[in-house]
């Protein structure tokens, strides 16, 4: 697909398909680390849970067309689902809030990943300030400004207490972070900050979990 | 609402409705903490961000009636949402994989808040196990099905390497494991492994807040 074609395809793609493509990133790079450079859209409808039908709507979004009878080509989808969620924009992020949470984030791949580049780490407390975690020294809330101004990061992750997480958040936006992605379980919208926030609630899926061993439990005692 | 409707009610709800249960849930919480003690559904969909008519719709499924001109109890509507996801079954956890996040989740209130015990941690490195983490010693991988034959955890967190994943998750399963939150990035369905699990995948969210930055970007040059 031509550089024009995937621009005009990109518009006008709705929320529910956004949120499906971060799944289809994942399992095309499975299969690109595997090797495998094709796949039709029966085959990733098997692997992936999903009908074949849902799948060449949600590409076609996109202009993500597969070849009659050659299906996708696997490394230009990963491309253009990559371009289309902004893997390529050379993001940079930084995390505040270092306490268990930030911490266990700050090694981890998931920026990386996402092209996102984690360039440094701010905390409140003395005994955390100036420790290192993922390579980077942990710096003082105080300096936000002044690092924010000279380094324009664009990612805030937010991992203070909740006590402090609106203070905080409003805090960052004035400094001039353009994105919130929000581990304080206070939830923001866009309406609220005035930037994009996405709000993550670890605790919803443990809950959904425990929803269904208890529908298990009753299935298991009615057959019983 | 009587015991006996809200076991008439709780059945043949959609997994769309389970799946916005905890976040109703959450908001209670908050209100119930506010000392706030009755709300009806416009005030709270104002809160929410959710129309006034789903709020209605997703309460009815279970029973959950407000009263005309005084609204819903909160308390007795947290309560019922609580017993509905398994907040009383009394669920015991154990973590699996002790490295950065595994050590993030055990001292954090995720479990408590939802009526989980965390019972017991494991991990593979000899450097990790005999440590102490969020008041629990780290126990040898070796002793977990001596342990599970003994204590009968119901939850597995798994926070083990993706290379790790599918052998682990099945030795849980063997172990008597009867739920998996899964940290691992492998997606398991439960026709796969036997038993419900929990995919929490956290680098999704931080590719929909790229993606929700490059379209702003574009919005913005577009005005320029």
């Amino acid at each position: 697909m031509s550089e024009k074609n995937f621009h005009q395809h990109q518009h006008d793609i709705s929320s529910a398909v956004i949120n499906r493509l971060p799944r289809y990133y994942r399992y095309l790079r499975d299969l690109l680390d595997s090797g495998v450079q094709r796949i039709n859209s029966a085959e990733l409808s098997r692997i992936m849970g999903v009908t074949a039908s849902q799948i060449r709507q949600d590409f076609n979004c996109f202009g993500g067309f597969g070849q009659q009878g050659y299906g996708y080509n696997i490394a230009n989808l990963y491309e253009n689902i990559g371009e289309l969620l902004g893997v390529r924009e050379g993001n940079t992020a930084i995390i505040v809030g270092c306490g268990n949470l930030g911490r266990a984030l700050a090694p981890s791949r998931v920026f990386s990943k996402r092209g996102v580049t984690l360039e440094a780490l701010f905390d409140i407390s003395p005994h955390i300030v100036g420790g290192s975690c993922g390579g980077l020294v942990v710096k003082d809330m105080s300096e936000l400004e002044s690092y924010c101004n000279s380094y324009k990061p664009k990612i805030a992750v937010l991992c203070v207490p909740r006590f402090a997480a609106e203070e905080t958040a409003r805090r960052l936006v004035d400094a001039g972070i353009v994105g919130i992605w929000n581990f304080t379980n206070v939830e923001f919208t866009k309406e609220e900050l005035g930037v994009p926030v996405e709000n993550v609630h670890l605790g919803d899926t443990l809950m959904t979990l425990c929803y269904s061993l208890r529908e298990e439990k009753e299935e298991e005692e009615k057959n019983a």
